[in-house]
């Protein structure tokens, strides 16, 4: 049976919510289990809470725990019986396993993915890729949004490849449109980067390339694939987090003001409710790391159940997909110039 | 009597919208007259229409428009009897002219506002300074958002220094708190350009910088100012502006889907109401152009009305602040190396 790692001591929220929102998933589908990995007396105190079946749940026991204080690259060298460590580490090894998912910290979960599960062959940076919500109901996939500050057009033309290929596998999604992020939708628009990201992307076998797109269109939907650098991708993306709770706190505030504005929450409720639903990111799971040899995904650091929920559904559904195969076949499909230069 | 230069033919819904929203804005305050540019017919077909008082409304007639579809830096050059090159020109010579505002190109606002009003001394790059709205109901400045899409440090850290002079200038906020747009909180996140410009702005004389935000903070409020490269900060100006756009759109889709769900709008007018404001940047008028000798508004290209009054009043505010002399004095008092290499 397939075998999806949760690392239950990662994010703000560990362990309970994080063996919750595993438990969780057991329910949405039949057909894998869960190793968790983490201190075993936690684990077991929290599993006692839950109803769920223990036929599906494997503890591994570990003593250590990378925390967001610890500096990324050497705590994964450092902390060898970590949680996380130790999930990648099953991930890369066991064969039955096949995802990994963890919202403990993101420089932790980068670096120690290329470090133990290793990248795909002729993948030259993997990138983090979100899906965002859009006003179609759908996601955009964002990507990269973080993993790489600094970038060359190849690393953007292969996020182009990459995110296609999940976009297929992930959600059959039948030939994804591509858009890349820049400030401006005109062709010359951009720095030097995106300039010529745009000629390669253009030219790249596979890759339904659209255009330059704009910050507000990532929302709009009218693209499956927005390629960015990983430094403006990360603003972008906190740039819309940062508006959709803000949307939230006016509306609590608002509708708690007084007793009148309580009572019109009740009448509008469910329109709320609609638009919450919509800007809720979090049902669509974490980022998954793109470009490793299995599937790893990086779920929010303040992820509660409901997050981490989708989060391993995410990972099931990748590998169900044959993500790494359908990026293996696309980047094989493709002769994007540029070396391996760590 | 100061005079502010509107261009009457620049923008989506010119001259009928931007005529409107100049007399709009001579009933908001007493102490100005505007001069409009443009073709004097139209121009006096939109103002019978309105009621006003003539003695403060000055015409320049002029024969050309420059649209989107000129390439900014040779329409400039080639017409030189359009509205936006002629009010430039009216702001530099005319001594009774305190700013301009246009809804037109901005390319062509970004290269004739260097060519024809000409940068204060020192200015490395001048840049776009719009106002976002925050969740405390003011605004953030968020500075360069567009005019330089390829940066230096020594840039960044101007950015700080104008847009400061700029919040104290205009909006009387004391010791304006200066945050740098990047991919992480930490001190070290970020390119080399972000992490070389950290360490400038820490140093810079009259910069109040408290350190790194990402792209939530600019909703939040937490900083006054926040400084980017153009590239980047147009990504989060126009993410922004995507999600506040489709937050209207789904609440527009909802409230209007059914009978009873626009009774449930009726009940709760008045708290989205309340949401639309804080989300409308368009109240705070448009992008100053920071590092002019003189101030250059540049607003929405489909700015109604509502939106080029308060341009209209932002250019009047910036000349009674004594804007421009407050970035001189300010960029006397650091000592930010670099050249002007255009």
């Amino acid at each position: 049976m397939l075998k999806i790692v949760v690392d239950a001591m990662g994010g703000d929220n560990a362990p309970s919510e994080i063996v919750k929102g595993a438990v969780l998933a057991l329910k949405e589908r039949k057909d894998f289990a869960v190793v968790l990995t983490g201190d075993e007396n936690l684990i077991r105190a929290e599993l006692e809470k839950l109803r769920y079946d223990a036929s599906r749940v494997e503890i591994v026991h570990c003593s250590e725990v990378i925390t967001n204080d610890d500096v990324p690259t050497s705590a994964v060298r450092s902390k060898r019986d970590s949680s996380l460590v130790v999930g990648l580490k099953l991930l890369k090894e066991r064969e039955d396993v096949g995802g990994f998912v963890s919202a403990g910290s993101t420089g932790a979960v980068l670096t120690g993915g290329i470090m133990f599960v290793g990248r795909i062959k002729g993948v030259l940076r993997p990138a983090l890729c979100p899906g965002i919500p859009n006003v179609r109901g759908t996601r955009t996939l964002l990507c990269d949004c973080g993993a790489n500050a600094e970038c060359k057009p190849a690393y953007l033309a292969q996020f182009g490849v990459m995110a296609s290929a999940y976009a297929k596998a992930a959600f059959g999604v039948e030939n994804p449109r591509v858009g890349l992020l820049t400030n401006g939708a005109e062709e010359h628009k951009g720095d030097s980067l995106h300039q010529e990201a745009h000629q390669l992307l253009k030219q790249t076998k596979g890759v339904n390339f659209v255009g330059n797109i704009e910050g507000r269109d990532i929302m709009y939907g009218d693209v499956d694939v927005a390629v960015s650098d990983g430094f403006s991708g990360n603003v972008a993306l906190k740039s819309i987090e940062g508006c959709g709770k803000t949307v939230s706190a006016v509306l609590n505030r608002e509708f708690r003001a007084s007793l009148g504005s309580k009572l019109s929450y009740l009448c509008a409720k469910k329109q709320i409710g609609k638009l919450k639903y919509m800007l809720d990111y979090a049902r669509f799971g974490g980022s998954v790391f793109l470009g490793l040899k299995k599937a790893v995904i990086k779920s929010h650091g303040s992820s509660k159940a409901k997050s981490i929920t989708p989060s391993v559904i995410q990972a099931v559904d990748a590998y169900r997909g044959n993500l790494i195969g359908n990026i293996s076949e696309a980047l094989a499909g493709t002769a994007i110039e540029g070396t391996i230069d760590e």
